[in-house]
């Protein structure tokens, strides 16, 4: 379908309209399109493949972990939301609920899944009962539903696909470990792979998880000057194991509830590496992650000549490439131009030409995607330049990002100078908060901020100071931000 | 939580009652279990951990087909499966309806997808517009959902896993490779991963897909005498084309509906890996998809030399099978019979026994699962002596299965033969029939028995006969069975 999508200069403007340009660079791409339902989406083959290269280096770390994948029904009975209070409340406004069955009407209501919290802890209440079945570490990759007013492609949509770890474990310490352990994993998938920085903190009250007792979270800056909650880690403690009635005995035989965890990933992250990276020629993919690492464009010029052309062409992609995920674009009936905007579009990280030129000299030349540099790389060293190039993408992209999130990180002086930061460029502010909510929803009220964590960095920061809203005494200074 | 829910001698006999062998064993091996709403059903790891290794082996030889996987949204305007006739009527009685989504009653219903062809070719008519588009081929791996009013684990669940292949061609003939394709694809599966015979063919009018031109089946034989559609794959024709608008132009510019097909294998296919092989003293999985392939079980019989022997058996996990699932159990507090009662439970194809003796001896005494056989092997061959074990395991299970089919596949004489039959060992039956409906749901009424498929070689049998029911003149032999 590629060939009728493209046309040059399609896109909208990154700078001047993100939302245009984010818009047109997920339908242009072929990332994604929009579904019958609105709210929902269609993953396309060249989206859903950069979410399965995300599930394969996270699936791996999770395993590695000890935690073993398992699935649970995507139907909640209503009155198991109800168990937890501050669960139910957090997710009663979003949900999906199926009151027909078999062409009856049911008993009682099925929720579709918003997160899997009650469905798979009234089964852990089953299957625990002693130490010896702790920790019990399960994690599920699914559908999950949230009835979402204002969506937009990955980052918010009514049906999205996510990771969900849960475990029990008979210590508070254990399960305080097994959260950070998911938040420093995440960390590495942004950094890492996504090439996206990130800052660490605990949600405040009225923004961590309903039901948990506190929330991590990993916060990114998109350049639109808005902030993007990239995963989250939850520490449940004893809420739900009470709520479900999952109790161990310990080794003395002393009956106590077990701490919990639960931490997810979700497809949003695709739309943190399209926003993050893209520019007014497309989409730009991490080398990490892209479906497609390196395209060879063969360059004919006349009859003589092309068939020699595409047959080096195909060793350069079986032989010398063959570690990569490459494709050779032989399409006949459009120009190298074309296709080279068209692969620019796609993001691809890494596009190489091979003409008569190349072909006399037995060298190839590659163009990065991320920055437009040429290089003219012989054929006999080619394998091991790729590496360090594909390399030095990966990296520069990420240097980049993060640049930019500390470039864009400010305090405020005082409330006027919040404002008009929140106003302008947007971005972080770090900023004192007297940590009581009533605040946090007046500055969310007028200025569109809310709190986005209390950086891991941030407790260190000993001095107090006075909150930037009441100026009443503020023991930690908090990172605000508009948030998708 | 193995430990708690193992005891020996504590399941139903496989040959006097086969449903409850079958639901004892699915719960005391750790495979599955009950879910709150009934009919749904929880994969717990082990069970996923099978799931897991078909699909990677499935989604491998989808990928080489050129096949690639998406993702389309759970939600199905209501309006949708009325597009195709026959698809709504065979659909309808087993929908489940979401009527409220984020508080509010909605204003279309939405149907949770029991198959995706509607939404997939509602986008699809986006998507296609000339020759240059086709083939489309998408596949999906998720979950739907089918109001089951007799549920029963992995065969039949209110939701279930699977994958769906949908694909769209220029021409009738290469739509009929397609479903040929998925159809030799899936006998792969069965035959060489989960050992299991099948006899493939067409199936009759009123058995085939709602919707489709006609239907490529898998039908395997269970102990039960039971037979079970395995996997099938869609002649769709145009009719779906025609419904949803999906057209393109030729290379001549006319314009033509394309020809299309879809084809699934789901998790019921560990229903039948479970009934074929497993026996009273629980599961036996076949070493292709056995999440732990070997265990190795330490024998210890006093403190001293205890840790020489523990550091053995390491060397011999991580070191000489180090490409193999391997489960090193050094659980203290259990007896070595307890473990191996245990582990033949969950259906360990090879357990390793190494203690004193063995340690001395530098060998390993190994015991097959499927047959209690057992081998002494010098630590020197156990690599080598291991792969051969393991492929013998397999193709003994496979050929077990497949002369079990053969001996189980009857003719009836005569009607009353054929009532007999159905009565007595079941099976299949091979019988004339003349392709009349009424015949076939006379059948059905008076011994349970259905029209299974046309055996792909039924159809080389030239001569005819007579209709087993009503005796008129018959083209065909046809293959009956009671189905799950």
């Amino acid at each position: 379908m590629a060939e009728k999508i493209f046309e040059k200069k399609q896109l909208a403007s990154k700078k001047e309209d993100f939302s245009g340009w984010y818009t047109d660079v997920i339908l242009k791409s072929g990332l994604a399109d929009y579904a019958p339902v609105k709210g929902c989406m269609v993953f396309k083959p060249y989206g859903y493949a950069i979410w399965e290269l995300i599930q394969k280096v996270l699936d791996e770390k999770i395993k590695a972990n000890g935690t073993k994948n398992a699935y649970f029904p995507v139907f909640i009975p209503e009155s198991f939301l109800d168990k937890e209070k501050e669960h139910i409340e957090g997710f009663s406004p979003e949900l999906a609920v199926v009151t027909i069955g078999g062409g009856k009407k049911l008993d009682e209501k099925l929720v579709v899944r918003p997160t899997s919290e009650t469905i798979m802890y009234s089964m852990f209440s089953k299957w625990i009962s002693s130490w010896r079945d702790l920790p019990l570490k399960i994690n599920q990759w699914c559908n999950v539903v949230r009835w979402e007013k204002r969506p937009r492609f990955f980052i918010r949509n009514i049906e999205f696909l996510w990771q969900e770890g849960h475990t029990v474990h008979s210590s508070e310490a254990e399960a305080k470990e097994q959260v950070n352990w998911a938040m420093k994993t995440y960390e590495e998938i942004y950094r890492s792979f996504l090439a996206i920085e990130g800052i660490t903190g605990q949600k405040s009250e009225s923004e961590k998880f309903p039901g948990a007792e506190s929330t991590l979270t990993l916060e990114s800056l998109m350049p639109s000057g808005m902030v993007l909650q990239s995963a989250t880690s939850h520490n449940l403690g004893q809420k739900f194991s009470k709520s479900f009635n999952i109790e161990f005995s310990d080794q003395e035989g002393k009956k106590s509830f077990p701490w919990q965890t639960s931490w997810g990933l979700s497809s949003r992250s695709i739309g943190a590496l399209i926003m993050a990276h893209g520019d007014d020629a497309g989409l730009v993919l991490p080398p990490a992650l892209a479906p497609i690492q390196i395209v060879i464009v063969p360059i004919f010029k006349g009859k003589e000549g092309d068939e020699a052309i595409i047959n080096k062409a195909k060793e350069i992609k079986e032989e010398i490439l063959k570690d990569y995920r490459v494709e050779l674009d032989l399409r006949e009936g459009y120009s190298a131009g074309w296709k080279f905007n068209e692969w620019e579009m796609k993001g691809v990280p890494l596009r190489i030409e091979f003409g008569p030129k190349e072909m006399e000299q037995n060298k190839a030349s590659l163009t990065k995607r991320n920055d437009g540099q040429k290089i003219s790389v012989g054929l006999g060293d080619l394998k091991e330049q790729t590496a360090k190039i594909l390399d030095k993408i990966q990296e520069e992209l990420f240097q980049k990002n993060k640049k930019y999130l500390l470039e864009n990180i400010r305090e405020a002086a005082d409330y006027d100078d919040f404002k008009k930061i929140m106003s302008g460029p947007k971005g972080f502010i770090k900023a004192y908060w007297c940590e009581d909510p009533v605040c946090e929803r007046k500055i969310k009220e007028e200025t569109k901020a809310t709190t986005r964590c209390l950086p891991e960095s941030g407790a260190q920061e000993a001095e107090a100071g006075k909150c930037v809203y009441c100026g009443k005494p503020a023991k930690n200074k908090w990172l605000f931000g508009q948030a998708y």
